[in-house]
């Protein structure tokens, strides 16, 4: 029970004709799919891959990246998705630090092959998922040619699924170890917040290994539906992908929306099947959701709040939410209530609950718990207690359930002695007619500690001023949440391998040679 | 993890002031519900229910009868609530089975306790859950008003929860073990059926000690709902209460919706907040269904297809497929798809996987599956096997996934949502002394689906009536068992090979040309 593999056997048997993927005019229906994770995974054995040995992945998305999750869990291994943003360094990093005997690799990355062979040294296997694989590298078509199936591992429960590794944007990345319970749950939970049906496509447009899209994965898996796939975000090849396959569900982070709503070829037509979309992975702003919602009344959205910790959904707004009333309840604003069978507890520093309206951190529990971080107990120590998991996020809770995220904890300005958490000012500033895309961080101030410092993308050929900002931020946000200066900007923000924005580097100018104490 | 009183703890943190139970003017919010259920577990435990310990339950619905859940669980006990409609001897024999030391016990059954407190040795205690307490019993308010309240046990996953008594087809009702983790997916797997809000309203109309309400009740509990009651089911009390509390959620089995759309005070205006309602436990005549679609257009139907063993749901039949589109693709006839996390297999007599199209026996697994049949290890060996539980329901699948349900493979009478096993039937008509041999069959019935049919080989000179062989049952199986029609036969009955009687052979005549649905 609660095995991953239950959910391919189940549509094996259940619906064998349908369709499981289609990628690049390659077509596998649920009993193909079967076989061939099947077969790969008796190669996969035969690499040592089994009783959680770990095999990573570095590809980009396609109906092998999903063969592949599913080929591991079948050997018994474990798996662990690389973050495709990643250099050298921070792959052979997550690399050694997993002990992954075997990599998949994809011609994307072609280049890395060399540099990863020779640096890690338990490394023994790379696996080449395109044609015309290096010398000294195996054709992943090959090896499934040439295996005959085995029968499932049928780990389950608290047995290692795999290590997702996260906050890369911090220090070292560390190897969050998920159960197949814990992905199971995922899938469930996610379930719980779409009406799926026999003949639904979804569409991999998030990157494959990160959890944002690998948990609608999962649901998607566990509900029959058919696997299609752009190899990485971009927003013509995306509305492309949702008008050809008939797509009917995705996820799709903020700036990912960004990309789309606002791109000069937007075509609302290409959603015309899309029945549900998911945002989340980052804090979505308020004005760029209204223009969805606008945009597309069609296409129920639902918000997912996580994190990989929790495998990793922890509350959603549900689309019921996403309407006009939402709106005049102000609930756009919010994350949503936890998900069926994840506790949310609102905590201050000493871990005791407190009472609804007051900010403290999210503590979360739930099937999805993480197992602890690979090989540092103390990390996990620090974060995870009885399958509670301190999450670093700030937010309150109103008498409904509602969660209300004010800021991630680290990312909280400190200006004379107040709090102000940069979503709330950006959510703001981001309903101005003449704002793109905002980003609110804290520069040095001789006065206050911190300052209030908006960086702004204007919307074509507008120039929005400071005064016009502060004067939009009046009677909607306190005077000291108030940005103090302002800088235009035309690029698209730096973002990391997730998509969110990358506000150390936006910090980093302000900050050359000063420390940033926040307390 | 999987503990159930999870569920109830979360809603007293996240939304303690919102309405948990309203019931005959008394109205307790979810702080109040848990403070009142925790005092309770209190008392409980002073009474010995602890450690998977039976209390049991002979109640009409009530906000009392869902705190004794809570109350039970908390305490670390197992409930055992007991059918309504049966005699005192069958409720005997489930209390001395189930080893049961306390017995919560409302007024409409008052008329029981003497014979029960008389007859059973281990039943230590009586809770009378309404002013007025006869003699000896111990009053359920003053129980909670003089008690503390006591931590949770936190039972969890495989702890056993409770025991739920189904028709045994060798006569004696079978106590279904279900654990923690159980009923915890199963309120799971209703919840991705159904789009709750933050004030939904769920009315308990069918019995509470059956599966059809407790599934879905413990679903609105994990989702926050307001549970509102009807002491019992009646077709003009539910469209009061539904316009009263404005309820949006229900469970009515098929004999239920029946009398409220064919009633000459029906009024689809008390179904104006009803947003969804699931029915199901058993077959649901296509005519009816179309009515229903046809009168309440608004109502978003879902049908669930299980059985106690699993907790109880197996497959379901989404909103979305009681449309135009789901009449014409023929799958109202549907009992849908396995829900989410449940296994199906549709197995031949030796256990193997037969080919889509072909019927045979729903094999099925979860997290629901039953931990097995209290004290019964030969019973449980031959229906569960790695968590695999045989339904004895045929049934084929389509292509799509979708199960079509053709025949009772156990030979079980379901009539008015109970389940009838012949046997225990049989047994007892044949131990009449004007009885030769006798077989006990469902034939059609439009208000019930099926009615239990006798038909009798009469002892040499002899001519039984109707009459005396449903005197000859009283007190001996409850009313609902007993046959509405009689045959008397001189030939033999048409024998297997096995030399079984092939009740098939014997349905023939009534069912000619009708469509014996069995959901």
């Amino acid at each position: 029970m609660y095995g991953l593999t239950e959910f391919l056997k189940s549509n094996s048997r259940s619906i064998p004709k349908q369709i499981a993927t289609k990628c690049e005019g390659r077509e596998h229906n649920w009993s193909q799919f079967e076989d061939r994770v099947s077969k790969l995974a008796s190669a996969l054995k035969k690499l040592g891959i089994q009783d959680g040995e770990r095999a990573a992945i570095l590809a980009l998305n396609s109906d092998r990246y999903l063969e592949y999750y599913y080929a591991v869990w079948w050997a018994g291994g474990a798996v662990v998705p690389l973050n495709v943003r990643w250099s050298v360094g921070e792959n052979a990093y997550s690399l050694n630090d997993s002990g992954a005997k075997v990599l998949f690799i994809d011609k994307a990355f072609a280049s890395m092959i060399d540099p990863l062979q020779r640096d890690i040294e338990g490394l023994e296997t790379i696996i080449f998922m395109d044609d015309d694989a290096p010398d000294g590298v195996i054709q992943y078509e090959e090896l499934i040619a040439s295996h005959q199936r085995c029968p499932d591992a049928e780990r389950s429960g608290r047995d290692l699924a795999g290590l997702y590794y996260t906050g890369g944007t911090t220090g070292f990345p560390k190897g969050v170890m998920l159960s197949h319970e814990a992905i199971w749950y995922n899938c469930m939970a996610g379930s719980g917040l779409f009406d799926f049906g026999a003949d639904d496509t979804y569409l991999h447009a998030a990157p494959m290994f990160h959890l944002a899209d690998g948990g609608l994965s999962g649901t998607a898996t566990a509900n029959g539906l058919c696997h299609v796939f752009v190899p990485a975000f971009e927003p013509v090849a995306v509305m492309n992908a949702l008008a050809e396959y008939q797509v009917t569900h995705a996820v799709l982070v903020p700036t990912m929306w960004d990309m789309i709503i606002n791109h000069p070829d937007f075509d609302k037509n290409s959603f015309r099947t899309v029945q549900s979309a998911m945002y989340g992975a980052s804090p979505m702003p308020e004005g760029l959701l209204r223009q969805i919602l606008e945009q597309l009344p069609n296409v129920a959205l639902v918000q997912g709040y996580g994190q990989t910790e929790m495998a990793p959904v922890i509350t959603a707004l549900a689309a019921g939410y996403h309407s006009k009333k939402g709106m005049e309840d102000g609930l756009l604003a919010s994350a949503g209530r936890a998900v069926l069978g994840a506790e949310v507890r609102i905590c201050d520093e000493d871990g005791n609950d407190l009472p609804n309206g007051e900010v403290g951190e999210i503590v979360a529990r739930s099937p999805g718990s993480m197992l602890g971080y690979w090989g540092m107990p103390e990390a996990t120590a620090a974060t995870l207690n009885d399958g509670w998991v301190k999450t670093g996020d700030g937010a309150y809770r109103d008498d409904k359930g509602f969660i209300f995220i004010v800021d991630r904890m680290k990312d909280m300005i400190v200006t004379g002695g107040e709090n102000v958490f940069s979503s709330e000012v950006e959510n703001v500033i981001s309903t101005h007619p003449d704002v793109a895309a905002v980003a609110v961080i804290g520069i040095p101030s001789k006065q206050w500690g911190e300052e209030v410092h908006a960086i702004i993308i204007p919307a074509e050929g507008k120039e929005p001023t400071l005064e016009e900002i502060t004067a939009h931020l009046e009677d909607r946000v306190a005077n000291y949440k108030r940005p103090r200066s302002m800088t235009l900007r035309d690029d698209p923000f730096p973002l990391s391998g997730a998509g969110k924005v990358l506000k150390r580097e936006l910090r980093a100018p302000f900050w050359d040679g000063q420390d940033r104490q926040v307390s």
